[in-house]
This record gives structure tokens, sequence and C-alpha cells, in this order.
């Protein structure tokens, strides 16, 4: 066997937004699989605003990026060689590995999609995947959310806050949603959102989301950080939560970026901040992709995804993220 | 009747340390009552951090003093005159008034203090007042502290402090106490806290946190806010919770103060930041002060006063509480 192996790997830590100087192409040749292992031509790669954070040498819930290695992420792909016992060429997997067109894996952290699953394989990416789940659990679990609240959603036309966001819907929540372009909103209202806000073209945010929210916000799902989440904290209802799932204002910063300046407002509306992540329900996603693929199917969860072509689109793609110029779920289709 | 009466008025906005430019004495004669009112003659007045949030005009959970107001805050007297149906001459009375010699009330945020009371009257200001119901909900309910957990306290020598770490131990955890004297720390440790920081001689304080807790907090504390908020959020474990009940470090601040630098933490530990609001357990105020006398009673929990004599000290004994050289919960004794 030999394969030509194409990558990107993290060569320097990245100091603010990401150029070729921390994330750089190469090739290498595979040429031998070890017993038990398994080789993969990936076919989706995910592109998502957390891997930032694992490029960066600070503590997190995953380790970071080794410099040299390559830029890990999700991805979807066929197994091609095989001397795993569990696997045969042509199975369908997914899980995590990284920005390459092909993977060597031991099968750690990789599943196999079932053969007659009925979904496109990008959805173990996206919607099925760890942004469905994650809307899925932040929502249905971490929020405490309850029928009839208010639900305020950061980043609403993203990957995670459509999803989100159409989930409380379906729970029976007041939602409103906040994009960053004209575009974005007529999406999110056709999503079913009651309200959104365009924050671009929005000067006095604390009072938008007042206006929107009338009866004050009960949970606020923050992606973001920033400005955005200040305002939110000078709306919250007495024992609201704010959902911490992400901080894509702050990922390229080169400074270090403090929490809200609103701070106090957490202890003067007896608020919660609960930190999710997606992990803690590692036991539980076989039940929720189905839910999630049951709502799909019935027409009840909408999503997008934004496939980008071409395996030497990574970086681009990912830069975009940040830029808000991407629109749903970014893949790269290798 | 005719009552000289002097008292501590807010005539402007503080910026930073409190100084005669903002809280300034005053003299006024009470020649008369309305029906329904009585008159207080203050024996004890408390100081508390809290009231330099309330001479701010920010948003939180009471409404500022207003300018041309008496200093709000908590005080303990003697009836001397009342047109009140509920109060007679010579009751004893402790609740809500302000910074004064005399206080008109007619009951609002009032209660009497039981004439077969054993506790000295100063108590009702102290470790079965507010601070001493914050310390109970707090470590009891709030916190979700549980036994074998290990509590880290900040302001461990203050009132709260002092008293919320005690209630720790009496229910099975390892705590750690912070404090800024090598006097405060012996005090600390006297009280049965397992370890105690001076974080005046620390230069790492999360290394040092790291050290006094070595299986990791479940659950901080915080009075305090700033420099040790983010070195105990990088300490946090898995699911902990940080208890958020003050932020002395800021109340001074002349600029806005943000949030903690560490606040990624939040989210890469699955941790929450729990907002604590005393009010929020009024209905249980008097099942916890009976709990916390019995406490007291059986020498279970010690508390100190730091009663400084004569009226006309309140503003030199409120500013030493943030430069730390209070020692134990601070009363003016009128």
């Amino acid at each position: 066997m030999m394969y030509k192996n194409k990558q990107f790997y993290l060569r320097a830590r990245p100091d603010g937004v990401v150029t070729d100087k921390a994330v750089t192409q190469r090739e290498q040749i595979i040429e031998s699989l070890e017993d038990g292992e398994m080789l993969i031509e990936n076919q989706f790669i995910s592109i998502d605003p957390a891997i930032r954070g694992w490029m960066s040498d600070e503590p997190s819930y995953m380790s970071p990026i080794e410099i040299g290695s390559v830029i890990r992420s999700s991805t979807v792909g066929k197994v091609v060689e095989s001397r795993h016992q569990d696997y045969q060429i042509g199975d369908m997997v997914y899980g995590l590995s990284g920005w390459e067109t092909f993977s060597v894996s031991n099968g750690f952290f990789m599943n196999k999609i079932p053969e007659n699953s009925p979904y496109p394989v990008n959805y173990y990416l996206s919607v099925m995947g760890a942004v469905g789940l994650t809307a899925y659990f932040a929502i249905t679990d971490r929020s405490g959310l309850k029928p009839g609240e208010t639900l305020l959603m950061s980043a609403a036309a993203g990957a995670v806050g459509s999803i989100g966001g159409q989930i409380a819907k379906l729970m029976g929540c007041r939602v409103v949603g906040l994009a960053g372009s004209e575009e974005k909103c007529n999406w999110v209202k056709h999503l079913g959102f009651d309200d959104v806000i365009n924050y671009k073209e929005t000067t006095d945010m604390t009072a938008a989301i007042e206006k929107a929210c009338p009866e004050g916000v009960d949970v606020y799902f923050d992606n973001v950080g920033g400005e955005i989440l200040d305002a939110a904290l000078l709306n919250l209802n007495s024992h609201a939560r704010v959902l911490f799932c992400g901080s894509i204002a702050s990922y390229n910063a080169t400074e270090p970026v403090p929490g809200p300046y609103n701070w106090w407002q957490i202890l003067a509306r007896s608020a919660e901040v609960r930190g999710f992540l997606v992990s803690d329900y590692l036991d539980r996603f076989p039940e929720a992709a189905l839910t999630i693929g049951e709502w799909v199917d019935a027409g009840k969860i909408e999503f997008k995804e934004d496939v980008v072509k071409g395996f030497d689109n990574c970086v681009t793609a990912f830069n975009r993220l940040f830029d808000g110029s991407n629109n749903g779920k970014m893949l790269i289709q290798v």
C-alpha cells in the first residue's frame, strides 16, 4: 500500500487570526498499518470555532494540539484498508481525527455509521453530530429551560444556535435570536423564532434585547461572549441561567479577554452561569441522535450546511467562522 | 418631644474610597411622629461592604441610596416613642434603617427581639443577622456543597467567611480559608479550618490553592472577586460551583471592573457561577436563626465582632472593611 496524505498541521501557536504561519499544509506517505489500525479516506471534515481553542496553549477541557501535530477535528470517511478486527474495507465511519485526507485510526473515538442509515453521511458532522447534540443537551438539560420561559439565543443562524432555538420552540418557549445580517435574520425568522435582532444594525443592545424580551430573559445561550453577553446580563430575570457554550468573540484575541463587565448582575439577579461540555453527555449520544433524526425526518428541525469543496480550503473556511460570513454548519468536502 | 438626630447622609456618589465629600454628617431635630410611626434610639449600627454598592448608581438587587438620604444599613435599637400599635416604648427592635442615632420607622423591615431572647442584642446584626444567615443559606443550600467535598473560602476571617467555613466543617467537608494577615490566619485555623492561605504573603495564588486543595476545589465561596477568583477558577474540579456572594475587591473601583480573566474555565470545567442573595431565603430566616443560635450555644460556632464605639466613626470603620484592617463583623456602638 502507498497513500499520499495531505494534512494541515500546527506549525506554531497562532497569535490572533490563523494564518499559514501557524497552520500549514504538508504531505506524508502512508505505507503500512500496525495491527489493530485502519486507514480512513476522509470525505467530510468538520470546521468548528472550538478548534481555535485547541490551537492555544491554555488549560481547557482537552489538551492543546501539540506543535507539529495535525489539526484535530471530527471527520466522516470510508475505510480503505483495515487491520482492525471490527472494521472492514467499505465501512463508513465518523469520529475524532484531523484536517487530513487520510487518517490512520485504532478505533479510539471512532464510530461506524449503520449500513442502513437513511441519512447523508455529512449529517454525522452536523445535525446528528457534536453540533446537534450540543444544542439538544444544552437546551433540554443543562439550561433548565422550562415551557413558557424566554430563551435568548446568540449566533442564532449558526449551527448550534439554529438547532437549539428550534428545540426550544418545540418545548413551548419564547425564543429570540441574535444574528449578524439581514439574510441570517430572515433565516432565523423562517425557522420559527419569535423575534430576531440584527446585532450589527443595533447601537443599543441592552434596549434591543429588552424590547424583544418584554418579560425578560430566563435563559441566555451564549456562544459568543463580549458585548452581547454584557447586554444580555442586564436583561436577566431573577434566577435566570446563562448557558456558557462558547465565546467566539474572544477566540482570536491577542490579549487576555476578561469575563463580562456586568459580572455583578449575576449576583444582583441570583442568576447562574453554567459551563456546558457536550462530552458530559457521552452515554446519551445514541438516544439523542435518534430523537434529532426523527425531528429532521418530520420536518420539525431544519438546518443549513455550508459545504466548501476542496481540502485545501480548510483554513480559509475556518476563518470565515470568525467574520460571520459562513452560512450554516461549516464542512469541508474533501 | 424633641430629639436631636445625628446622621450620615449621601451628599454625592463616591468615586473610589468613601470620603466626607460623599458621605457627610448632619443633624436634624425630630419633633413629632405620624400615626403608625415609632422612634427608635439606635444602639448598634451594622457596617457592611454591601453598603458601598448601594451608594453607587448601578442596577442591583436594591435601588441605590438617593442623594440626600441617610446611608442605609441594619441597626438594633430601643423604641423610645411610639404611635405604632404593635410597638411599645422599651421594645428592642432590629431591621433596616440607617447610619443615624435615631430612626423614625413605620415598622417596615423591622422586627422585635423577643423579650426572653438569651442573646446579646448585637447578635441580631452579626451571627444571627444577615451575615450569619448569608453564611448559612449559601453553604447549606445554594452552593450544593456535599460532605467530603472541598470548600475554598475567601475572606475566611471575615464575618460571612468565618461562619460559613465552620458550617461546612460541621457538614463534614474539607475547608480551606484565605486571609490577609498572620493574625487572621491563626484565627481561621483556631476555628477548625483544615488549612489557610495568607494571600498577602503568596506570590503564586494558583499554586498555593493547588497545594492546599490537593483534590481540587468543589465549591469556591467568593466574597472578593479579583485575582483570587482567577486563581480559584484554575483549581476548580469538574462540575464545581463558584458561589458569588460579594466582590469586595471591586467595590471602590473608579473604572469598570470586568469579570474574571479565567472566565473560560467555567466552560472548560462544566462549572457554575451562582449568584447569591440572602433575601431569596426570607421565609426561612426564623428557622435558620434558631439553628445558628443553637450552634453558638453549643460552642460549635465561634465568631468575632469588631465593635467600634462612637457614632462619629461610621465612615472610618466602613473604610477599614476595604483595607482588611477590621477584625470580625464590624459594628458601631452608638
